[in-house]
């Protein structure tokens, strides 16, 4: 179910270093070297499938990782992506 | 060192499926699934760092990876490029 403006308002102080951009969440990683962004890539993709949801993943710069996360069946943001959000953070 | 525009059109016909977009060069790849296009990921991300040459890759859509090449020390296209897109054509 889509959550309304103010509890998007209300969760995301709960994801530190993501931001709103449109219908997502975002947050950007920075890594020592292309294999640490990697590694890390794949911990993400591990969580994803363990969640069956998937966030877009942006390996770029060789060093740096964008995640993009909303719940495309419904067209924005669910709790579901606060908890990916949630369980990416504690990686 | 960055190619000529002459060598670019010359170049691209050998790398089937790839497109160019501003001083990139870009392939779409669709996948069975979310594993599959991670795993085809991993074996691109291998030989990016066996060549030291790290394309953009963006996994989208649960199952679809978008990569882009160019060398930005030179600001644009050069053969490396076009070696990386070759190597990712055959894995």
């Amino acid at each position: 179910m889509k959550l309304h403006e103010e509890e998007i308002d209300r969760r995301l102080p709960g994801i530190p270093g993501w931001r709103r951009e449109n219908d997502q969440i975002v947050r950007d990683f920075q890594f020592a070297d292309f294999k640490t962004a990697l590694a890390f890539v794949n911990r993400v993709a591990d969580e994803a499938e363990a969640m069956d949801h998937h966030p877009d993943i942006l390996l770029h710069g060789w060093n740096r990782v964008r995640l993009s996360v909303m719940t495309h069946s419904e067209g924005g943001l669910t709790a579901k992506d606060f908890q990916l959000a949630e369980r990416i953070n504690l990686l």
